[in-house]
């Protein structure tokens, strides 16, 4: 075995999930991750943890959910015992065809997920995470070559998490004392110009362990949820949004709400984010992504949004853990990010001082105020 | 996808498992049976079922098991409430290597083993069936080529079960009204004259569907449990025990009771089980093997047992289905099958009729009393 594989698994069972003795564990193994599976058993075997091993497969599900005819039971008993009484959920995410589901119905998809809310909610009361084993299909998606799409996954994944999370809870006290942070960028073609208010607001360190309420392995990335979102944004790093492309997303926001957007591709797919419903038009999400193992755009989502010196900002609902208690925050049906790269003539500045420049933070080598 | 599978498929949860709508079923699937498990899903949402997918692999399984220090919890929670609510469990066993395992302790096995015994009887309760899907592992221990190794199992298991429970339900019948069942077979270098008491005990019509109290896919045999055995026997067909290779075991019962025995491989394996307990130098079972469908010995006994014209027999433990309301048969902590093939020179007589002779019965064409 691939000794990248046995680290994945360490990382993941003693930093991410934080898994004890004697815990019940719902390992959820993807089609194409199965000798991940091992290496995780191995280590939860080591642990003295329980196991019981589901498997995930785009194709099974598919067949599933094509034959049935869409009245779905609400979360069978026998299902949600299982999740309820699991102290964590480790998902072995790893396709072999990402298009593997994309003939079922979007109706019947839906269906079937809002019958099952009460066990996904079981699931998130877990200590659960999420995480990536890299399989040809998943290279494919990535235009690279499966050997280098292993390296690209481990240079994600097998950071060091503790000196990362350190690095990150600097960029989380700047937000946690700041009020107002504004995006600058400068290129040919589009003005970047965007402040928000982040008064009041909680950042999350989000180290990719459940000690920092960080579910996905790998994570590094800093996020709030803003609001009162003023300006213009261009979103420059290429995007599938609900399976179609998009490409250099525009919005202007007035008010903190988007009031004009324009797309490069994929303008109607933003449209129809927009108009999902009144929160879809406002922010729920700034992050900033602080894991410089990413250093390239793979049309993945978990690991895009982490490349260090990029920020993103999501359409629609906001993770509770950033605001104070008992407050509500952008609520909405969908939470949709968008990426804007800041390696390039980039700024972010919180309170108008300069914390990101041209993909370099304050505190490292070759930063330039 | 083969034709094959997706009435593998059909057979399995129409005939064998009989699936009802809105049943709560558990599929385990197989590390090679992933082809099998997306036919089945199809099939299970056909019929409205729910499904909850889990993963069997001897690969994770003992990477588990050498790493876990052996103390292991009693029937976790979180796993027996999934069972003990579960209506149906479906096994699509499916290895890609049937030595996966081999280098885990026994000990370490064992204790795992009795460790789930509550979960193991939550199964055992349900309607449950375990299937094969052919992998090329399993072609290799038959010494076959994958191709020629799928047309053996589906020529198994895609069989007129409705058809071969009626022909199995006459020879239910014998048994139901004999007294003494027996094996005679003359060969040049061993002699089989066997004779056993079976009054008073009910056979089993084992046609592969819960609704015949049979959990296996392929099945067609018919078996009970017979006492007070006498007179020597035996096995000519080569066979894998406790994995180890036996051949040409040779058993002497005076009285019921295993008085002798050699064997031309393995002896000493055949020995070990003899010692086990009382109960192990008795037999536990009579079984007649009646598909037709499996013309060859494959090293597995879910197959090998079955095939048309051969007769096991089992030293140990007896099926409480043949016994009377509240009788207790034959204890022991084993059940090891061994078989004989009655297709050249042997004959089964029950009350001194002939029933089978050189692998033909009574109500067959060809038949030679």
């Amino acid at each position: 075995m691939d000794e990248r594989i046995r680290e994945h698994a360490e990382v993941l069972v003693e930093w991410s999930a934080r898994v004890d003795p004697g815990d019940d564990v719902v390992l959820s193994v993807g089609e194409g991750a199965h000798d991940l599976a091992v290496a995780v058993a191995e280590r939860l075997g080591d642990r003295g943890a329980n196991v019981v091993t589901t498997y995930s497969s785009s194709e099974v599900t598919r067949a599933y959910l094509r034959a049935h005819e869409g009245g779905f039971e609400s979360d069978p008993d026998y299902e949600r015992a299982l999740y309820e009484r699991a102290d964590v959920v480790l998902a072995l995410k790893g396709t072999n065809n990402t298009a593997g589901a994309a003939d079922v119905p979007a109706d019947r998809r839906q269906a079937y997920s809002r019958a099952r809310q009460g066990i996904r909610e079981a699931r998130l009361d877990t200590d659960w995470v999420s995480t990536q084993h890299p399989t040809r299909a998943m290279a494919q998606q990535a235009g690279m070559s499966y050997e280098a799409y292993r390296e690209f996954v481990y240079d994600a994944t097998l950071r060091d998490w503790a000196s990362l999370a350190d690095e990150m809870a600097r960029l989380k006290d700047v937000f946690d004392h700041g009020n107002e942070v504004r995006i600058v960028r400068e290129s040919p073609n589009a003005t970047t110009d965007l402040s928000m208010s982040i008064e009041g607001r909680t950042a999350v360190n989000s180290a990719a362990s459940v000690a920092y309420d960080s579910h996905n392995l790998p994570s590094g990335e800093v996020f709030t949820a803003p609001h009162a979102t003023e300006g213009e944004v261009t979103f420059d790093v290429p995007m599938t949004v609900n399976g179609s492309q998009v490409r250099d997303v525009r919005l202007v926001f007035e008010d903190g709400v988007v009031t004009d957007y324009e797309a490069a591709r994929g303008e109607s797919v933003i449209g129809d984010v927009l108009d999902t419903d009144d929160g879809a038009k406002r922010l729920g999400e700034l992050g900033v992504g602080m894991n410089r193992g990413i250093d390239r755009i793979t049309d993945n989502i978990l690991f895009d949004e982490k490349m260090g010196g990029t920020v993103h900002l999501a359409l629609g609902r906001a993770y509770d853990a950033c605001l104070p208690e008992g407050e509500a925050g952008n609520d909405s049906a969908v939470h949709v990010d968008l990426i804007t790269d800041l390696r390039e003539n980039g700024r972010l500045l919180v309170d108008d001082e300069p914390v990101l420049v041209n993909g370099k933070f304050r505190w490292e080598d070759g930063f330039e105020a």
